[in-house]
Parts: structure tokens; C-alpha cells; sequence
């Protein structure tokens, strides 16, 4: 990746101390969307890795998620399929569990959204823990989906997300890391 | 409006009876989106509306918002704001309450995201009450932006959205209407 466009990419997140509370370093993409070039950089980035790979749905998780995956699933031509909270979605849904630090949490998705074969692309603004791609996989996979990709603004390392959907066996794209928690 | 471009967009609306409640006929914009050429047109209509007006800032409003307002903004060159409920902005925020049929909500946007000056276009997915687009043009007015445009896919206008808007100096753009509430 061109490196003066990963820099005008990762400068323009902004880090905020203690939120959501004490002892979180929380990285901020509003401050990237507000920036239109640095918005831009990440969509080019993001609609190049992606082009030439035969996805036919890209899915975004409710709320951030929307924000990258529906513009790409513009540039790529392609339908996109939000991923969201319990009761948000009007039509037959199926929900899968996940657990969250303290309790869980469910996530749905519209039974005839995804067909049999569909290449799914999933895309979210950051990697921490891998919970909600983990739970949007299983989603997809028993809608006869196909699931290989999962692409993300920000990854944390530390935290273990992309081991932990490697070993669900998907391909982990990210264009920025940063340290801690 | 071009009609084969606006029967198409209309077209992959579906409605769902007796969604969130009995008696309500809900239009869902997810359907539209699934469908890359009716997705494609209906950002193609919205970028041919603004593309010279001299908008510095979209407003998209949680969570649907983000689908049309993000893309628009990419393809206008202008910074994107999120407009979202309680305690989700991580930086500094302002609020603003407004009513639903039963209670009250609260809206919050970032205080640092809007410049004095700024002309900034509101978008949302549908017009019902318009309470949110009210709520978010005062959030933006307090903070010294300029607020005279919010753009819609659907419009209902049995309920009155348009005339309230109207009435605080909004021009109300939409894409389809559809009649009932």
C-alpha cells in the first residue's frame, strides 16, 4: 500500500482516552469519515484489494460497518446486506448469539438475502475480538453463503481477532494497526 | 426524474405489512439495496440533485441514514457526520430530544464535526414525522452550520414530514413516494 496514503489513512483517526471507559484507547473513524480525502484513500484501498475476486454480496454490521461496506458494495457493483441488532429488520430473519465481555449479544440477517453460492465479502470498521464477524459468518454459512474475506479499516492485534477468524477460516484484511486494547 | 430509473428504484422497495406493528405498512430500503442497479440509481439521483449546490458536510442520521448519506458524501468530496443515539460518539457531543409516539429519544452529534458556515445536507432513508430531521437540524444550527436542504428515498406524505420541515425552512427532497403510513 502507498505509504503517504496509509499515513493521511491512520492520521486521520483520532484516539480517544477512556472511552468507552477507564483504560480504553478508543480509535475513532468519524474523525476519518469528516476528513473526504482521507474517506476516499480508504475506499480506494478497499475497492482495489477487492475488485477482482468474484464477490457477489457484501455484508456490513450494524452501525459502523455500514459506513464501509455500503459504499463498497457501490464501487464493486455488487448488493449490499446489513447485519443488524434484534428487531431491526423487517423481513424473516435468522439471528446467531455471541458473547460479549459481560453477557451477549444477537445479530440477524434477512433469510433471502444471501442465495446458495453467493461470495460474501463482510466488512466492519475495526478488528478487536472477532465476536460479531464470527457470529455474521455462521449467519452466512447457514444461508449456503460462501465466507473467505473480512475486511476492516482498523485491527487491533493484541487483542487476537484476526487469529481468531483465521481459524474459522477467513482471510483477514486490514489497512491500519494499532497498539493496546 | 427519468420514470424507467424511478420505477426501478420504486420497484425494489418492498412493503411489509403489519411491520413494526399491526396496521403499519413498512417500506424497507434493505431490498433496495440488495438490488446494485437500483442502489446505483438511487445514488445517482441524489448526486445529480447536489452536486452543485455548494454542500460542505453530510449528515447521515442512525442507522439507515449512514447507507445513502456515507456514499454521498464520497461522491460529493465532503466530509461525511454521523448523527447517532445516546452514549455512541466517542468525542465531545451536544443533544437534542425530541418525541415519539410514545415518549422521547435523544440524538447526538459531535461538536467538533461542524464548522460555522458549513452548508450542510441532511439525509435519511425515510420522511415519516420528520422529528429526527428536526432534531438534527437544530443540532447543526447550534453549532453554527447552515441547514437548508435533507434529501429522502421515500417520502410519506400522509403524515406530514414535508410541511413540518417546511416549516423550519427546509427544502425536502425525495426520491419515491408511497402513500399510508
Amino acid at each position: 500500500m502507498n505509504q503517504d496514503k496509509l499515513a493521511l489513512i491512520k492520521n486521520s483517526i483520532k484516539s480517544i482516552p477512556d472511552y468507552p471507559k477507564p483504560g480504553i484507547l478508543f480509535r475513532d473513524v468519524t474523525s476519518l469519515m469528516e476528513d473526504p480525502e482521507a474517506y476516499r484513500a480508504t475506499m480506494q484501498v478497499l475497492i482495489d484489494q477487492y475488485k477482482d475476486k468474484g464477490i457477489t454480496k457484501v455484508i456490513g454490521t450494524e452501525a459502523r460497518g455500514f459506513l464501509f461496506g455500503a459504499p463498497l458494495a457501490l464501487e464493486l457493483g455488487v448488493g449490499f446486506v446489513p447485519v443488524r441488532k434484534p428487531g431491526k429488520l423487517p423481513r424473516e430473519v435468522i439471528g446467531e448469539s455471541y458473547e460479549l465481555e459481560y453477557g451477549q449479544d444477537t445479530l440477524e440477517i434477512h433469510v433471502d438475502a444471501i442465495r446458495e453460492g453467493d461470495k460474501v465479502l463482510l466488512v466492519d470498521d475495526l478488528l478487536a475480538t472477532g465476536g460479531t464477524i464470527e457470529a455474521t459468518t455462521k449467519l452466512v454459512r447457514r444461508l449456503g453463503g460462501i465466507v473467505e474475506d473480512a475486511a476492516f479499516v482498523i485491527n487491533l492485534p493484541d487483542i487476537g481477532g484476526e487469529q481468531r477468524l483465521q481459524g474459522i477460516g477467513l482471510k483477514v484484511f486490514s489497512i491500519c494497526d494499532f497498539d493496546g486494547h
